[in-house]
């Protein structure tokens, strides 16, 4: 237990007591604090933040950098959160826990109640400090379609995190991607919110098993900005926000997820940091949170200089808090002075402000951090085991779009070319610490290319720079990940068409001018437009800026070693220009004969070959089959390897609502497996389908299952239909609520 | 009067009698109808459709076209609308005009009360039949800023149709450009919801005033379909759609606009057509709009075909009838049979059809149908006064972008080069006949191109094809306007991205390299990207689509002896990516240091130059101003042309609002004036400002005036400020009611 420096309250010890229920301890410390106390708890601290614009990593973090911080003062009252004491800047992991043991011994001494600070850290693709296993981006979690193995990286993850002496991971990000010229879309799982929703939970899970607060961002609908340009106004309405941007966040919440970090972006005119509706009415009254809701960097202060919805810091602190932000990030700008004069000044009510306070404490409280505050340790931040597990996410996620036969390669003349064969940037997502701080010649671990990776996996091949000499010349187009215009993919790298990056279109185009047999290596952070090359490659490879031992999963696929199994989390269009152009939509979102534009993808969601054929059979129900609208009914099938090597197909279950009160996706992904199997093997495959799972948001804008028909399909991609199963549901509309059955639960069973 | 075939009834007397009120001789009529009666009154025919694809001038118009039509059972019991008599094939207007004297005789004889169709007709750049004026396209009204001219030319417009028995324009389209890769765009009056409103209303007027009911469309947000694909959802929240997609119809409506259209998109899930919130509770409801709903072409069928909303006709049919559609068009496919098994199996109510069959017949009995047929009468539909109508839109919509000083052409040796130099059809926007039904090469009227009319504008010249000879290169780039992939703009004509059609960006890029200075003239229908051109250039000018006279006018501009005095409807990008980027958006619309895309556009909405300068002086008031919520401000300024020749400038005024409730656009158009001076004059302009032109749809719903600051800016395009006046609102916050004023009146005196 801390050292208790209150002074002789008699009934302090409820603060103290770990057998009391948090709520109690949050309730008794409340009463005891200062209005100074309280507000200090809703801020945070962000020490050696860079001032310089060029190498900022938070939007406008040059405008708010405070060249120096009074630390004493600081923390005179407590602190809310530190920022990133390991993101910050290059720092050994033993040198970081130094630090931090040292700081957080600082703040628990300044502060009446000896209370330490909450330390957030960025996760996305590992734990973001210099010397920290780089994971695949999240695009390439969609691809694996393995829920349990996201979760698995996960755990490792706050495992490290933990042993850091880290609380919170401002990850994962559940925005569905509406628009691939964003720049995040790499931070996303794809374009379909039951896979985003799916895989994304699995992270939450992961992390939070771990110890680690998962933070579940944007809320809400930052993804759909206009063009996809980060930051941009945001037009959707709320049946398309309930319906697919929020389905991810619904799901994640009821894995007890910690931590909510509002959207940049205004919907329809509101910013979400100041939209009341969104943060409490739907986030707490809804659905139900009861965990603290942060601020995405300078947010609160962006109401003020970028939203125009408050005249000064004040202003935007009041909004803000009024709404539902309990935590101003990274620093205290609104959230100290200004939002203490506010409350004064009876512009804003203190009750807010003990709304929040009674939130971090009791996470504080659930964290045990008023009870123990384990020190941090310095441990090794890239064990062999995550790495193996960086190599088996990659492996799994690797997406084989076309193939000819020529893989995989058989033992040759090859030439390895093209910017990336070298280049470690291509493995590193944006929200490595490498890409984040432009430091991909120096990532801190281990991050093999393909110009060393694929000589390993080819022992007997022989290698040549002479391309028209070569039998096959595997070309290696990507992205280099960075932030705000400094990469090509990432957080501010938005791009006004999906052409391959700088100069990598006539790259491609003269080399497949020379004639020699092409494989192509995409290892990219957003789709991008292939239309121009697909008949002319041999094969193509898509990755998805896959990590530090991408390299190696992309050869093993090269070389056979790895039978892909990765599939499209988002399609791969034909032509650069006409985005948007998602694959979920209702059927005027796509080919019409209305428009001379055709929208259809050149490799659609869900599409991935594999160097080995499976047959799907017996699928059950196989005739049409009447179903209550609260009645469960299993869907199954039998898959068969019929190669001669291992592999996984990823059976996708798709459903279509022909008729309904409003319109429809086409189709939309309600259940997936994968399904490993050695060569000759067959399982059984059985998804159990609610009915919840058709559920819609209707005219009245209640979450309703309407009586009717419906389609199942079975299927190997949204365009490659193995089987319908027709269901009529019968009885009255229901409503649905937000605990609704959201998945189609899987079983495998050998056959 | 019309012979009475009613059999007996003492009170008939009132639908026949002129002097009682409309209401009382439509419910007399309704009373003594049928169901069939009332049922027949909501539909309509389209004798000789064209059913083959390839051909269709409405989408899908081959699934719906009948190869015959019994056309004594289709007016058995009467006949609501007559579809395109003189629209559907080319005919001389005397046949024309003897089939429709035909076939409303037959309508009247064969119904019992001897009611004639109401006849439809499209008009939006002209009567569209063969051989009527062919007047520019709404962008080239926009580029005017003249409604009083717009007026006019809507005036000739309908004294036209008037003239040829047609009572009912489907035009104008009040859709505000917010993607121009929608190929509809150059049937809007721009990107601003002020031009279009008050352009937009001005047509209304003139084609009302000259007996024509004006139909508004498409209602609503028809223009907001994803990636500017033709038909594709829409997504907007309510505020968007108040404050920027609406008001010009509301202003409209204020003009008694006596019908309206719905749009075939559907907002969030919502189909226009089924959306009884959008065309009951706002449009009447809220608006007051009393006249007819009519539905776009097979619209009602759509709701069954395409969106999926309805399970068959009938079904189609009750919901459209039911959210407010009375009328289908343009042929009784769901509102007949269908229709009235709906309502003999009690799926709908008799009460909807005798709310949509009084409004028919109100609108017959106002246009004295009941009363006199006037018979149309064969005349010229092209005279001379409406040729030099069409010629002064022309010359007041051309826009000099940029010029060097190469305009205007002095005598000299001139190469006239370009795919579109001398083709007529970068003449005739979409809604002319010609380019409606792919005739441009016999287009019924004199269409002169640029290949004519600069040789006579320049006698003093000499043309030569040797470009590398010629001391200037006039390069015609430009549309060829058509429906459904039959052109590069028009409707179901979409692109990509805004590059320029076809060949003509390689066009282009290899005669620049000539050196010869190049004179770039476009002819579009849409902006496309010049910013590869923009410096290379000696002078651009852009014209949309400009009509019958538009050679004259652009070879006028480029001679000099017109002083070109268009202002940009609509920006024109830099890069041919990165849409949709309307200027009209808040602060993180626009270029914001977190995204790496820049979508300033190249040349801004409301730029445009003269062969003359204006200077601006003596802007009162001179300081900040104070002013109650509800009060009017003069705002004037004094204009001088310091040039030698007659000129007009665009004075322009931007409402900035720093700091409100919700989010608000950077700035957008409240005023502006058309200033015609000549060499050496000036002119006073004002401008009353109320602030309920500041109003905007706060966070509880309403439309509001805040107080606090505004900034009133003059400038002489949106880029192009010349002063601001700080206001500053008092007085509480109020609510403004949709018959607020919207237009800030200009007067202009001669100082």
């Amino acid at each position: 237990m801390l050292t208790d420096k209150a002074t002789g309250d008699t009934a302090r010890e409820i603060w103290q007591d770990v057998a009391r229920p948090a709520a109690d301890r949050a309730a008794d410390l409340l009463a005891r604090m200062t209005l100074e106390e309280k507000v200090a708890q809703l801020g945070s601290a962000w020490v050696a933040s860079s001032p310089n614009p060029g190498a900022e990593v938070a939007p406008h973090q040059y405008e708010f950098a405070e060249s120096t911080i009074d630390w004493a003062k600081l923390v005179q009252h407590g602190l809310g959160q530190l920022t990133r004491p390991y993101g910050t800047a290059p720092v050994e992991p033993v040198e970081g826990a130094q630090w931090l043991r040292r700081r957080q011994a600082e703040i628990v001494e300044a502060s009446r109640f000896g209370i330490p600070a909450l330390v957030h850290e960025e996760c996305l693709v590992g734990f973001m400090t210099w010397r920290a296993t780089v994971f695949p981006t999240p695009l390439a979690w969609g691809a694996t379609f393995d829920p349990a193995l996201i979760e698995l990286m996960a755990t490792h993850i706050g495992a490290t995190m933990r042993s850091a002496g880290v609380h919170q991971g401002l990850a994962p990000v559940l925005d569905v991607v509406r628009d691939p010229r964003w720049g995040r879309t790499e931070e996303t799982v794809g374009e379909d919110p039951y896979l985003v929703a799916t895989v994304g939970s699995a992270y939450v899970r992961g992390l939070q098993q771990a110890g680690i607060i998962a933070t579940l961002k944007h809320f809400a609908a930052y993804s759909a900005s206009r063009a996809g340009r980060n930051f941009g106004p945001v037009a959707v309405g709320p049946r398309e926000l309930a319906d697919v941007l929020l389905p991810p966040f619904e799901l994640a919440l009821r894995e007890g997820a910690g931590s909510v970090m509002h959207s940049y972006a205004e919907i329809d005119g509101v910013p979400a940091a100041a939209d009341v509706r969104l943060l409490t009415g739907l986030l707490r009254d809804e659905l139900g949170f009861t965990g603290t809701v942060v601020a995405d960097y300078f947010g609160v202060s962006f109401l003020q200089t970028l939203h125009g919805v408050a005249a000064d810091p004040a202003a935007a602190a009041a909004l803000a808090l009024a709404a539902g932000v309990d935590v101003e990030l990274p620093a205290t700008r609104c959230y100290g002075e200004p939002l203490l004069d506010a409350v004064r000044s009876g512009a804003i009510s203190e009750t807010l402000i003990d709304r929040a306070a009674d939130r971090v404490l009791r996470q504080k409280i659930d964290l045990g951090l008023l009870d123990r505050l384990d020190p941090p340790t310095a441990v090794d931040f890239d064990p062999a085991a995550s790495r193996d597990l960086a190599r088996r996410v990659a492996e799994e996620s690797v997406v084989l779009l076309a193939n000819d036969g020529t893989l995989p390669l058989r033992a040759a003349k090859i030439a390895l070319v093209g910017p990336y064969a070298d280049d470690v940037a291509a493995m590193l997502g944006c929200y490595s610490f490498a890409a984040h701080h432009g430091l991909q010649a120096d990532p801190g671990v281990d991050v093999p290319t393909l110009r060393t990776a694929l000589p390993a996996e080819l022992p007997a091949a022989t290698f040549t720079d002479d391309i028209a000499d070569a039998d096959v010349c595997v070309a290696v187009v990507g992205d280099t990940s960075g932030l705000f215009g400094r990469g090509t993919t990432g957080e501010g790298c938005d791009v006004e068409d999906l052409s391959l990056p700088g100069d990598q279109d006539r790259f491609l185009s003269e080399l497949l001018d020379i004639g020699t047999p092409v494989v192509l290596v995409l290892l990219t952070g957003r789709p991008y437009a292939l239309g121009a090359y697909a008949d002319r490659c041999a094969a193509i490879v898509q990755a998805f800026l896959p990590g530090e031992e991408g390299a190696s999963a992309v050869a093993g696929v090269l070389s056979g070693r790895v039978n892909p199994s990765g599939r499209l989390p988002i399609g791969i269009p034909r032509g650069p220009g006409g985005q948007p152009a998602a694959y979920l939509g209702p059927r005027l979102a796509h080919r019409t004969g209305v428009s001379s534009v055709d929208p259809t993808p050149l490799y659609a969601f869900g599409h991935g070959l594999a160097y080995t054929s499976f047959s799907w059979s017996d699928v059950t129900p196989a005739e049409p089959t009447e179903l209550a609208a609260d009645e469960t009914i299993t869907v199954s099938l039998t898959v068969t390897n019929d190669g001669d090597r291992p592999g996984a197909e990823i059976v996708q279950l798709y459903l279509h609502d022909p008729v309904a009160q409003v319109t429809r996706p086409v189709q939309r992904l309600v259940g997936y497996a994968r399904v490993p199997l050695d060569a000759g093997r067959s399982t059984r495959v059985s998804f159990r389908f609610h009915p919840d799972l058709a559920a819609f948001t209707g005219l009245d804008g209640r979450r309703i299952v309407e009586p009717g028909d419906l389609e199942l399909r079975l299927a190997a991609s949204s365009t490659d239909l193995r089987a319908t199963i027709p269901l009529h549901l019968t009885g009255p509309e229901r409503v649905v609520g937000h605990d609704r059955v959201m998945v189609a639960d899987v079983t495998l069973g050998v056959r």
